[in-house]
């Protein structure tokens, strides 16, 4: 069992941490999103420099790309790309039904084409712990199906039901299996429920009767408003165990993370700093700015006073403008670094301040700035 | 006047150093090619990491993008892209007749339309020289004619005495203005005439009777077959005075480079070996790797054992290729900064050669390894 402990509580805010045996991950936590096996654009220097403590990869991408063979003979995830620090791995899931075609939905798998040759795969919830163990992550999570929304309440149930089984499919698979690199490997568990209260308990009640080693809540994020996700997020964790770690699957900008963690989430992950950084977004602590404004032409100020990540101790707006109109490849790097430093701070800050019981009084405060000229940039 | 020391001479090769006032540059030296302010896909930290002594930006771009009111108001471009070691910027000659359209030659210079935005624009030696003060780099060039590959007799002959005229107006114009940031700038002349060994002669007479800080050889690696342009740099560097640095512009492969510091040339610059990064082709002391090629799926041998970069001290061929084949920005990087640190070593082991007096032999023993696969993609 993965050893999770709660130093602090603020409300239902936690401050907490878990061991892993590629080290302590502090929550609540931002995990950078690594599809491929790398953090798009910042490489595993500068994710260590921003005090990275775990990043996210992804089954379904490197299931078809580089593919188990290569993992497995590089030794893992962690040797293929350098980074000895926790990894989890999302299912892939989310990836069959999002960017596959044709995906046929089976009791025992699911049926799909990959995005990227048009081969036919099929994933079932021991293939993906399979292929979860020839990456090595120190996280895994189950098959399960992300509902899209809106979603009809019978299609929600169905699934939620579909995602159960699986859940069990997968544990079992799990015990029967074990580390090939010798590291421990956890796996967590995912509650489905799209935004009806009563199958999100439902699957609470399904997943939490399932013994893992941690809780993610899944089917959040996907287009509902964002006082739908809060209220379903608050209602979720009040159905979770307490002793075990809280997963928010793909969320999300910084307020999402600040209100989640208010409503007693431990973990998230999100691709909105990096890819909005590539997109000349930059998150700051006044607000959001759009790099290619004519108005940071002549700015030479730095992109954030508050910040200390390598671009904000180099670089002014003006020349992070003048890489983005240039269309040069720094500027995505730069940004990149800049947008993961400030959720990876803002979310260290959060931690300090659950610990320090002003928690909801410091979020109000911050919230005013960090939303400033906020985007509509999909997540 | 630059000051330039030679340290040791082994036949014609030279090892010394020149002063500026952001540091020394011991040579013989490569220059990063930074067109645009910034080197591509590898971040300035990189730069220092690998040891670049000195960058090459652009002065026609730089006019372009960002302009030089941002330039002048970001008190240079050291300050505006953060580099605080020598910088050289190319005049902006050979951009003009190589990117843009339209171009009317005239004796005072050269109109143009941008290859951007296709509005129209007037390149004096004057002009240049003002550019280059707002940029504010160590070391100017002067503007010049680069004749194509092949040459009309006759088009050379113009084209050098033109150039010859335009050295006079640059060397005019250089001691009519002076520096805006405080630290001097020097000034190259650049000689051209083609493949016409007389022609070279004309040129070097009438560029070296300037009295310049350094004087450069233009108008090769244009097309030329490899052993003419030996020829025509071992004739050029005969007729330039041996206390002043001499600059092979735009050179070249790893074997051209040392070829010409064998003839005696102390400066180059060269896009290779990041243009051959970001397309997957990797500088090796065993030979050009092409890494997508399928055979390194899993190889998790280092790209090259006998370089000591952040990419081979961290990542696989395997890992390389997987960024490579799956599009990923950290390809790009990591590619640039191993082709960078192998010429960077390379050049430094020349000169310890050279002041062992042992270079001709260790040239002729290194070149047996590194020119293996050699590649035609275009300089």
């Amino acid at each position: 069992m993965l050893k999770f402990f709660i130093n602090s509580k603020d409300n239902k805010a936690r401050a907490g941490y878990f061991e892993t045996e590629h080290g302590i991950v502090e929550t609540p936590v931002f995990m950078p999103v690594g599809t491929q096996g790398t953090v798009k654009a910042v490489n595993q220097k500068h994710l260590e420099e921003i005090k990275a403590q775990i990043v996210l990869s992804n089954t379904y991408h490197l299931y078809l790309r580089p593919g188990t063979e290569v993992l497995e003979k590089a030794g893992g995830l962690h040797k293929f790309m350098s980074w000895q620090k926790p990894i989890l791995t999302d299912s892939g899931g989310f990836q069959v039904f999002s960017l596959s075609d044709l995906r046929k939905l089976k009791p025992d798998g699911v049926e799909f084409k990959s995005h990227l040759d048009g081969s036919s795969h099929f994933f079932s919830p021991e293939k993906v712990v399979g292929i979860q163990r020839s990456i090595g992550s120190d996280i895994m999570m189950v098959l399960d199906e992300c509902t899209p929304y809106p979603c009809e309440y019978d299609y929600a149930l169905n699934s939620a039901k579909l995602t159960s089984n699986w859940a069990e499919m997968s544990k079992e698979a799990f015990e029967k299996s074990g580390p090939l690199y010798g590291h421990k490997q956890f796996m967590f568990g995912i509650i489905q429920g799209s935004i009806y209260k009563d199958l999100r308990e439902f699957s609470a009640k399904d997943i939490t009767n399932i013994d893992f080693d941690g809780y993610a809540i899944g089917g959040l994020a996907v287009g509902e408003p964002v006082d739908v996700m809060y209220d379903i997020v608050d209602f979720t964790t009040s159905l979770m165990p307490e002793d075990k770690p809280r997963y928010l699957m793909g969320v999300g900008r910084p307020e999402n993370l600040l209100e989640a963690i208010e409503r007693g989430v431990d973990m998230f992950d999100c691709v909105m700093p990096t890819r909005n950084g590539r997109n000349a977004y930059l998150f700051t602590s006044n607000g959001i700015l759009s790099m290619r404004n004519a108005k940071y032409k002549d700015d030479f100020s730095t992109i954030d006073e508050n910040c200390d990540c390598y671009t904000c101790k180099n670089f002014s707006k003006a020349y992070l403008r003048h890489l983005f109109i240039a269309k040069e490849i720094l500027a995505l790097e730069l940004a990149s670094i800049h947008n993961l430093n400030f959720y990876l701070s803002l979310i260290r800050t959060a931690r300090e301040k659950i610990i320090e019981g002003s928690f909801s009084q410091w979020k109000k405060e911050i919230l005013k700035n960090i939303t400033l000229n906020n985007i509509t940039t999909e997540v």
